[in-house]
């Protein structure tokens, strides 16, 4: 194996490559000014939140022993150390789901131990990070980052619904926990009482829901028809944050008469506490575990550094993915050394550890990328505009254009600009070419948005910013405490629901609740491209598959304590997925089910009920007429827009649309 | 007038029209066989539900003196008079919100005067049914159904959003008395305590937003995606009643220490109980009303005898649009006078008056024209598919297909079916006269949708059966007991939301809120035909003034005991259309934004980024990339589908859909 011939050579070679850019790291953010709080302030809440909730999730299941602080605690620290001294800084590190899971097995295990119990469980935690950090350090020596490309869609997106899964199914058990007593409290005191317990319950279904509810129509608000550009924006990036605070305010409007602990709020010792300080003392507990159970700390360990390993090298992945046309190089050996020794600081001082999150990386990417390019293009439309009314020719108007975008655009070499912009220029030059054809005139606002690339603002400050924001925010306990778990539980629901759209395991799913006859209103939207070049048949065959093999990685997860193995399924998927599936299906039929992108094909839309699409034999008459009537009854009259009186918008909509169906369509037909 | 000169004139029009076709109104359902029960049981579901809350919120403001048993009587009643001897059968008949309103009125003015009280609050209600019929007889014989075509969209609009608001208004208050003890109710019970009192509102809330999420969800079922067609059909004509089953089912199922009263549900006397028989003796109390009162009397029946003039009128015309090509003749005057003969008797009966309801009575009719045209539909295309299989020439096709439709449809004349036909003749033969040109091959699937004419199986049983299960359902009183009021009051929520697409008045006020830099997004959906006819200006300066006069209607039906005026205004908007709008807008916006149709223009959607409509510039960046990104965080790859190996499907989709496009532009651009 290549892999060990030359070791530590991966991770000499990131160095090399990032400390010449690390000068510009720094200087790139001052750029931006003040604009660079957006995608701060935005990440910050995308990454203090779910942290919020693991931290109660992490709360309830080891009994208090860790809490928010702790995972607060650590998401700052080990954010701070990544953003200064890390590789790739668009990559956001913290306390995932994986981390939560392992260190509830971990104290299931240790509490009933008669040589761990409940006092040295963070000391046999910190064994396990020991182990960790030394696995993942010869991991990044021997440049294991290589092998990443084993880890493809088919065991990215299992794990992505196995985590929604358990999101889930944490949702479900707080609101059923809210009905009953929590476990070490006393059940005679007033508010423990029957109807207390089950106010305190339908109020957290309320708040469960309800929560739930808004933050998934939040989501969508920049597509909204409705409102002002900034406000629109406002609720996208800003809505969940903002409605857990909305629904805390709601949660605390009760009559006088309700008891102060209902609906039950976060629970959470604060900073300067006695419990919270105990744990400047646990690398001292370390010495007194006995070297039988620092041995057993492996086996845990062994499936927390694959985990880690995959989780931190597929965040980083998604976070620079090639549309985003990131200009500095990748440190993937080098980041997972890092992590090596961040996760072993973590287990001393007894906190979770942390390590590259999914969605927040590639969240941070774009929010970096819409900063820079709306400026560039901005200036770019304006340089057209002003070419054009001066009736430049169009060579001119391009080299305007190239000028503008080189100007801004301080990182990229002429040659590299010249090739992104070719597209660019044929769009502009072909006017000058085929004479004044209506057609193929160049317009600035219609074409620039298909052929700009995107830019991102390659900095290391947002990372250290909202990384300080999560570090204030652990003196700010007295606050989060106010939150009720309830909303909490909402949340968790949320993030479930929230990654199944673009999880093509979750849409092949659905796919198989579409009759084959009612295919054709598939094609009718956006569809995956297997859609049209797999046969159903393969589909489903591999969905089942996919299925059956998922039910087994969360049928392990319930095993109480060989549970903690439950890495290893995913691990032997990687061996299936090489050796065993090329058995089963064709090599182009799992290229398309298991593609690298993710390949979307545009619908063919209807135009009206006078062009249905092919099948519409089952286009009932019912659904005809449903279609075309009213709520209160009445028919609607549809017509093609074809007013003589109205040149401007709808003409040029139209014309525009037509021609290009026109142009696309000689290319199909002939 | 020429009303005056010729009084029953139309009375006497419409019964030569309607008996002649009499007996084939009975004839014509036995043709259909079993299958007439499917729309009689979606009609009856739609008639009962609403008749049952109704019943419920005129139990709660007359303190119990009419309840559901009342309504569901006066329902079941009327409808089977109106479907034997009514005009129009396709007219539903029913108790509907104004007469509730009325009602309340009247009880609030009777219970505190002396001469009248609770106890002759019935007596002195049949003396305002009484004057009501005279009025409506009057209304009847001169011919005054001429003047229903004043009654424009405006007001009509007007009305349906002012019920809609009084109807969220029912929703809110209901919701608000379940954390509180009912009016004449002992509140020192145990299910009264504060505590108990918090659960059942609570529980409440919980049950009035799961019906009014889950029903409007199943009201779309027709055109999901997932599900087999009969699945999809039957969520979505009998989602509504299924889901209030399931939600009282679900209220079944608290733990045993919750009070066997919570949560509240509905209060009705069973219908042989002593309370119901004092109905019997209603007309006698009547003589015990003091003149003073019945000619007090004459105020409220001006108002009802106008409503119900405009209320039945319209519902018995939306039940009649020329779109459903209906063959037997209308009798809007002889209705009239049915109604009142209908009041009188619901009068002297103590009941409250039934009226056409609406959306009832066109969904009747939708549901009969589906089922006539589906049958015909499927023979016709299996005799052109024949047909085209023998290599017939294209006259014998249309000759085949018309050989078909005339056999099916014995209710139709040669010569209006060759004209109706005649748009499919068109295309059948034009495809001959061109020879064999691809784009005007006649293919019977594509073509016949939108040429064939709806047809409806017009006839009487459908009417007299979902009456006759109306009447059976007063003996079903133990059952409809179970159900929550909260439940009704999520109803009553989702009657108003469900409502109000399609009723261009609440479109143009959500128009109100889209920047003009976002109205390109608008015109890439369906949308209203006024949207590019009428200068936004315009549009939203009478949407401003439609709303401060709805505010005007609403504000009145707040005043105690005057509030009963509240028809008043409406009657005064006809005059207000026909003097004063004129004068503020120009007589071509005024009959687009008072269209008697609803017409919609079908809109023009981007099928890639590659083609972004006019005005993208407002398409930020951000919106963009949101849209080319998963949750997950990857970048989408869209592309066009021209995949050369796949022939069948996806080529001849585009190539309709192209061809249509090309055939539509070629008339647009030229």
């Amino acid at each position: 194996m290549e892999c060990l011939k030359a070791p530590c050579k991966g991770i000499v070679n990131d160095i090399r490559g990032r400390s010449q850019c690390y000068k510009d790291d720094w200087t790139c953010a001052f750029r931006s000014g003040i604009g660079i709080l957006a995608p701060t302030t935005y990440i910050f809440f995308a990454s203090a939140l779910p942290v919020i909730a693991f931290g109660e999730q992490l709360s309830r299941d080891t009994d208090g022993r860790l809490s928010t602080v702790e995972t607060l605690a650590s998401t700052a620290i080990c954010g701070i150390i990544h953003s200064i001294i890390g590789g790739q800084p668009l990559l956001i590190v913290g306390v995932a789901e994986p981390t939560i899971i392992m260190y509830t097995y971990l104290y299931n295990f240790a509490k009933n131990r008669d040589g761990l119990g409940q006092e040295l469980f963070l000391a046999w935690a910190g064994w396990v990070c020991v182990w960790t950090s030394l696995l993942l350090f010869l991991l990044a020596i021997f440049n294991a980052g290589n092998i990443i490309n084993r880890f493809t869609r088919v065991a990215e997106e299992l794990f992505g619904m196995l985590i929604s899964v358990l999101f889930i199914q944490e949702a479900i058990k707080g609101m059923m926990k809210e009905f009953s007593v929590p476990k070490s409290e006393n059940s005679k005191l007033e508010h423990y009482q029957f109807h207390w317990l089950y106010v305190n319950g339908l109020l957290g279904v309320i708040f469960t829901f309800g929560l739930l509810y808004t933050a998934l129509k939040s989501r969508r608000a920049r597509s909204w028809l409705y409102g002002t550009g900034w406000l629109r924006s406002f609720i996208a990036d800003y809505g969940v944050p903002f409605l857990v605070v909305v629904w805390t305010v709601v949660s605390f409007s009760g009559p006088r008469e309700i008891p102060s602990e209902i609906p039950r709020r976060l629970v959470a010792p604060l900073a300067w506490e006695s419990t919270s300080l105990h744990h400047w003392t646990v690398s001292k507990d370390m010495g007194k575990v006995s070297p039988t159970y620092i041995f057993a700390a492996l086996i845990p360990a062994l499936m927390v550094a694959g985990l880690y390993f995959f989780d931190h090298s597929v965040a980083s992945g998604l976070a620079q993915q090639k549309e985003f046309n990131l200009k500095k190089p990748s440190a993937y050996h080098y980041d997972i050394f890092l992590l090596g020794f961040m996760t072993l600081l973590c287990g001393l001082l007894g906190l979770p550890p942390s390590n590259g999150v999914l969605p927040q990386s590639p969240m941070h990417t774009k929010s970096l990328a819409v900063l820079k390019g709306r400026m560039i293009r901005r200036k770019m439309v304006e340089s057209a505009k002003e070419s054009i009314r001066k009736k430049a020719s169009n060579t001119e108007i391009y080299g305007k254009m190239q000028a503008v975008f080189v100007e801004m655009d301080s990182s990229s070499h002429a040659t590299s600009v010249e090739r992104e912009l070719e597209n660019l220029k044929e769009v502009v030059l072909k006017g000058e070419d085929k004479g004044d054809n209506k057609k193929d005139t160049f317009d600035p606002d219609k074409h620039i948005d298909a052929y700009l690339p995107v830019r991102v603002n390659e900095q290391r400050i947002s990372n250290l910013l909202q990384s300080l924001f999560v570090g204030a925010s652990v003196f700010a306990m007295p606050v989060i405490k106010k939150i009720p778990t309830s909303v909490l539980w909402g949340y968790f629901a949320y993030m479930a629901i929230d990654s199944l759209p673009g999880n093509q395991f979750w849409e092949r799913i659905l796919l198989l609740f579409v009759t084959p006859s009612r295919w054709f209103k598939l094609l009718e939207g956006h569809h995956a491209s297997f859609v049209e070049s797999v046969p159903i048949r393969s589909i489903v065959f591999f969905t089942i598959l996919q299925c059956v093999y998922f039910l087994v990685c969360f049928g392990v997860t319930w095993i109480p304590v060989a549970g903690i193995l439950f890495p290893l399924p995913f691990f032997l998927l990687i061996l299936v997925r090489q050796y065993i599936l090329p058995k089963l299906f064709s090599l182009h039929h799992l290229r398309e089910l298991d593609a690298a992108e993710y390949e979307e094909i545009v619908g063919a839309p209807r135009l009206s009920m006078d062009s249905p699409s092919v099948g519409s034999r089952e286009l009932s008459d019912s659904e005809i007429l449903d279609e075309l009537t009213t709520r209160r009854g009445e028919l609607k009259v549809r017509t093609l827009s074809f007013r003589e009186e109205r040149h401007g918008q709808v003409r040029s909509t139209y014309k525009v649309y037509l021609t290009f169906i026109v142009i696309k369509s000689f290319h199909i037909l002939f």
